[in-house]
């Protein structure tokens, strides 16, 4: 037994304390010290601080701020956390009396979540601004090979020509979704807890919003005990940001596909090849793997965070605090990780038009819009329109042929087999009808293939970047402005005292 | 080997299709007649269908709509899917030429996403319009209990004392931010993928907006690669809901320890209590278990639709067709069973006042309010006065005393100790600082549980989900109105034609 | 409020306790009343139950089994479940004087952690046999496949050639080591509980050992309190059986590449193929998709299990009891749809042989065997004969040439500039040594694809299913045994009283 | 576009290959050395290696070991990973013509994958280590309180008392099947993959068995496509985990209710304390807290490996390599925090043995064995003993009275109308009947609480730790030895040849 043991016994020490000192070291710390500015602001206000006390303890603030040996500052047990070091600090230089009126309605509770909510809104808009560029790193791709033809597949096999930029575009609109999804999550993360105190808030009427305004939120968290408790600024997050690597995942399968020896659609330069050591042919494009790699590990670690708070009392306050906090910025370095490698690779990839345009022709994918086709030339109904191509595919696949070498005569020997006259169309509009490019021409509906509707895309999508880039820059400028407001603040309380 | 057999295999027609078929029978059938219904609107507003072909079309669809006889109709393997039994069916009545012409401009692609978004449409409704009764039923006992005293929790300790209200708007508000999470998901179930066809729309110029407003969406999901690969709809919906169940889980984890013998504070009335079949003393409220359960095993459900697309192919389709959106429903079915349940149990719960205020007694949890009443009164720093009330709690322990039997001269010696003077303080004033009632009436701050700041969340919430139900009704309004439209487009182009 | 209800509460009873009961008729009932049959046998055995007392609850268990009517058996909350409606089913026919002794020295705890067990025994008898016959299938195919040549492949390209039998062996040889896996977690769940009563066991002296026979156990759970809280029979079976399909799943993603159109190198005959209704030269062999599919929601059917005891205390009850236990069973009734949608699938498809050759050609994925040819016979280091082999790939890449096509004497050129003097290598042997069977046959290594190690590895696998049919044939023949047992001291205890 | 790029494009090397680099420096390139010896011994046995060249490799080996400077060790994009790095420097000491020999009839997939096997054996021998040792901690608090009794709880509720040893000793029973499961898992992480080079083996005939040997292996895995791309030695190994933390957090949540306030058993003492910053009175035992945090992070940990793995192609590589591999580290580290925190917590806490007296005597959780002693002294039925003694229980809940102070005659009262004679029972049988030592003491069942089975259960974990143990240091040894083997024949070829 070792009941006898101060605290902190030496075991929670090591496993338990020292690991989260040197996690606020590395991520919070500076975060803590910008809201013991504000609470002395605050409190100053509203007369809780005299000037002097208030001007003596933003001085020691500042101390403690230029002084602090990140590096040499070893977790003791001496202090219970960071916390209390700086208060110990504090107290060293002004005493007691003066130094313990900063705590003055507030807690660690408060002051944790609302440190997490500022390391969290910095994450989110580092993260946004490299999602909004892997899109508009996309999207110039898209625009790129707006005409590049390539086959399109469902089911895993090939289905119909579309364009490259059509394809990405898809991808463009689904990662636009993912960041609104982002942004959303992002509302709940920009909601002051400071001023919950412990759970029900104080007693000195201190002024939530204005402390709010300090530290650059939108808004408080309203309810007290929820502001500590509740959690879901942080699940909100990890939720929205598993989708994006769930989502992005399911691209870059298609993008081993396309990679793949025999398709060979998507060529990756030898910049992004890694060559086996014993198989002197191979050419592995891993950076895909890697992908995928990295999306799902991506996704396990936003979802550990929702382990973490699973079936944990929402009044226990440690299953979302410090070491789970932490155990997500995880997710966000490796989103940092994936996003420059999927928007350098397929900035360096290029679409194999010749592999493309065989396959085309061997795979047939044409001659769904033949049977359209037939249905405005011919005024048979879609079905019969089908069943002639239908026809037509399993007179090609028997025979060996391709849409380009099949004789005309066979689709006339064909259609007057299924319809019972021989058909009004041309050799000539045959052979057009049958290409990718018409396919892709005639496909002019709201999201479609073609030159306009992609184009009508394209701008909408522009716009949809410019606007969220709006958003993430007003919820920078306010942070920043905080930040000038507070400074201000404090330099006006100090210097000018 | 069995390359013999025909189309489908008896493997594939027992472990695939048939299930399959019977999910459509049970949940998706209705929405593909509606498509069907719609798609020859369309067309013949597009001048695809004559007016007779589209008579004749809609009355089929009438006369299958009436006679089809669900119970009796067993998969055969005769037709590979629904989709193709109706087809079938059609051509039988009105041969191929006509019959022929309703798939024009489509593909089961598109009408399979667009019947899984009309299903999610109207599951989103019904959970949200469960979720917000709920909410309100709760925040109706928040409201009865808002003077109601209970103690409050961190690290599973008693903390401090608040009222039930207070505790329960907690909840409330997680909800209401649950609530927008679901509603924000739903957003993207309301854009159509109609037009999209197989991949990339079609050749047919077909109005996507008027089919959408013809089914009740909002609008089109414009991509038309996305339309029918993208899947975010579902996984939007599922994260926000699993999340749901996870927010909810950890308050009845809350419900869980109240509800304990030693705690005791939540009585459950008998009509919610089952016996132990050997021991003769035992109360177990096990609906609380049962409510954590259901959480987990929904949150598990909703996590299932997630897991069947990761590192699935953007591109390939039955990793979120049919048995996937089939084993969706089954979160929604879960909420229907937790969220009655929830609000049935919290209505009949009640808070047991004594031991409430026994172990607030007890645990002397009023103290931080004596040392924040200290600041106030004694002019000494926060730090100062916690250092009193820990000294005083410390005696208390140590005298097996509690805040209502300690001796006031025993604080004032205390007192006069940590600051070097005695107390202004009265005895009747440190009596009153220690009552809950002071407790929680000094908490007069923004989102605090004195009655104002109380009253003014409960009014926000009140709002809040009056406006939420306006956008639930709103969107089942359009959804009513479409089906009217559709019903007087159908009526207008057969009896009238 | 509605406090004054008495139990079960409406809503309890319409979301917990109707939908337990109907779940006990489904899958529970008859095990509950095997284990009421071997306790009335058990306590005459041990002088609790005297002759005719024993006689007499025999006999009206044995009426109860004849006479109920599932069907018709509706909850109606008058008994709180199954268990307590049997006994006042027993209480009508023999009074509370003997029917009430039939629960001495149990409690539902252990009963029903005894019939979760059973039920788990069955379904993991019957699991192990379907996989085990799936494997079988397998190595069916594998052994008619032993010589027949495919391309293996890492990291998404082609790398080498082996056998299709070769290829297949790998995923047997995991598949018996997720039967290890699956009948290691079995031995946990072949242990009774009976006997532990609600926690502690009881002071009637029961024998547990003679209880766990009767059943057909192999023996009992120690520790009381663990026969009813720990549930490590269950989560462990649910681990194991997610590994199962997450390595199969993988295994199914190989197929789905394999049978792309432009690979091509498993050929699915029609009979699994479905078609497009709009493109009609598409064959999409979607069976493969639904296998991922199946193996995903399996995967996550197991993981709810987990999901549903994470962070519940360790003596919390429904947590692990009967909605989980019956959610569980969608995970077995998953597999079973799976396994022989597999083996059936495995069965029918054939390898294309022509495209492999050509595949193989195209990729030159012999010319590592040229390398190491080269080592043997010019007696240069392997990197050596790797760099003349990465010179010649290069030459062929850059002039569109193959293995079968480039000149003899370019090999030469190459050899020279990259060694320093000519090779000793024969043009005939250059030849060979970049044929594909020559590749595989010199391949001899333990667990390599020539005949020999192949065969080997064939009869170890063959010999590994025997040893674990006999196994599970054991366990079953076990059951059998006891249910003889337990129908013999039954009668013998009927008729013979 | 980057297409011009050399190998490696920059944001390759920035996000993956330095990354990796870094992981193989702090995690594996010691144990690829080791291959690297045993490779040149192996090849020098069979005669690939001529004794000098064995030699001279081996001391190039050797003098890398000696000089190569970690820190320093940047990667520069220069070699494509450490194993190029090393060739180079074998290269660069021996020239291509030596140095080239050492990498016949292997490829980095065998490698790799017997790289991460002998890191995971080494992981898994320290973690069981850890494992048992924490086992053993808590065996022995168990055999300390082996007859301190505590109150067992079912639903959240008390039930029954029982021993704290007892109840220890549940959870010691699970972690030795959690040992179970771990060590079956390293089974297969035991089997050598070496000498299936990049799939198929190769045509060098080398000796599979005698590489295992040399490198520590039990065995070889046979199927050579399976060395390399099966990777379920590591998801069975992160499963069995997974259901270590998962088990263990659920016991932690028992803790966590048992060091509440208001049940207050367990008492932490105060080295594991923590105190409020604002609540004087508060004491907060947040260890438990951490564990059950950590026991969530670690389980999600795991899972992360399964999620990594879920839906990758059987034959792609790096879903299974060096970043998963180090992904998966993370949850060991998280089990060697957990496990000392869990035994130093349970070594240092006591029970509070007055609060759990007072707690079994208001819960009146004895009334279940004064149910089973009627049976035995009345010769009544259970269910009427059960139903005279709930009786009890109602009256002494309406009456606010306890087992102890409830007067006799008030049991002869409710005896008389329910049984309808007196009870044969004396007063002093009756208050004996009702003692938690009564009630402990003829629970002598096997797996019971009494003495004797409880001395019997702690006999058994002994043995089977003593077991396990053994099976560890044999692993430990086999490991030890073979180091020395390696030691030796490198000895043998350089110095002696």
């Amino acid at each position: 037994m070792t009941t006898n043991e101060k605290f902190p016994a030496r075991v929670y020490k090591d496993t338990v304390l020292a690991p989260l000192f040197e996690g606020v070291k590395r991520h919070h710390w500076r975060y803590q010290m910008r809201i013991n500015q504000a609470s002395a602001v605050l409190l100053a206000e509203c007369g809780l601080l005299a000037p002097k006390e208030a001007r003596d303890i933003l001085e020691a603030l500042d101390d403690i701020l230029k002084t602090i040996d990140l590096e040499r500052l070893v977790y003791t047990g001496e202090h219970e956390d960071f916390f209390y070091y700086v208060e110990s600090e504090l107290i060293r230089r002004l005493g007691v009396e003066v130094a313990g009126k900063l705590h003055t309605g507030r807690s660690r509770n408060d002051i944790d979540h609302t440190v997490f909510k500022l390391a969290l809104k910095d994450r989110l808009a580092a993260l946004l601004d490299a999602h909004l560029a892997t899109i508009e790193a996309i999207l110039a791709v898209a625009l790129r090979e707006r005409e590049t033809i390539v086959v399109a597949y469902t089911h895993g096999q090939p289905a119909q020509p579309t364009t490259y930029g059509h394809y990405l575009a898809a991808f463009v609109e689904l990662s636009l979704r993912d960041a609104d999804r982002l942004l959303h999550a992002a509302r709940t993360v920009d909601l002051s807890s400071m001023g919950a105190a412990a759970i029900t808030t104080s007693g000195f009427g201190l002024d939530r919003r204005r402390m709010a305004e300090l530290l650059g939120f939108a808004g408080v968290q309203e309810n007290s005990y929820g502001c500590i408790a509740a959690a879901d600024y942080a699940t909100g997050v990890y939720a929205a940001l598993k989708l994006l690597f769930i989502h992005a995942g399911r691209f870059v399968q298609d993008l081993n596909a396309w990679t793949g020896f025999e398709i060979g659609h998507l060529h990756v330069p030898d910049a992004f090849v890694q060559v086996s050591s014993i198989m002197p042919q191979k050419r592995n494009p891993v950076p895909v793997e890697h992908l995928r790699l990295m999306a799902s590990l991506g996704a396990a670690r936003c979802e550990a965070v929702l382990t973490a708070v699973h079936n944990t009392p929402f009044t226990d306050m440690n299953d979302s605090e410090g070491e789970v906090q932490i155990a997500g910025y995880d997710a966000f370095d490796t989103a940092h990780r994936f996003m420059p490698l999927l928007s350098g690779l397929l900035d360096a990839a290029t679409i194999d038009g010749a592999r493309v345009r065989r396959h085309i022709d061997e795979a047939g994918i044409t001659l769904a819009e033949l049977a359209d086709s037939l249905v405005r030339t011919e005024t048979i109904s879609f079905r019969q329109a089908h069943d002639v191509a239908s026809r037509l595919a399993r007179r090609m696949i028997d025979g060996g042929m391709t849409l380009s070498t099949i004789a005309f005569s066979e689709f006339q020997q064909i259609f007057v087999a299924a319809i019972g006259r021989p058909p009004a169309l041309s050799e000539a509009d045959f052979r057009r009808f049958t290409t990718p490019e018409h396919f892709i021409g005639v496909r002019t509906m709201e999201g479609g293939p073609a030159p306009a509707p992609l184009a009508a895309s394209f701008a909408r999508y522009r716009d949809d970047i410019v606007g969220k880039r709006a958003v993430v820059a007003a919820l920078n400028a306010r942070n920043a402005a905080a930040e000038d407001l507070l400074a201000r603040e404090v330099a006006r309380r100090t210097a000018g005292a």
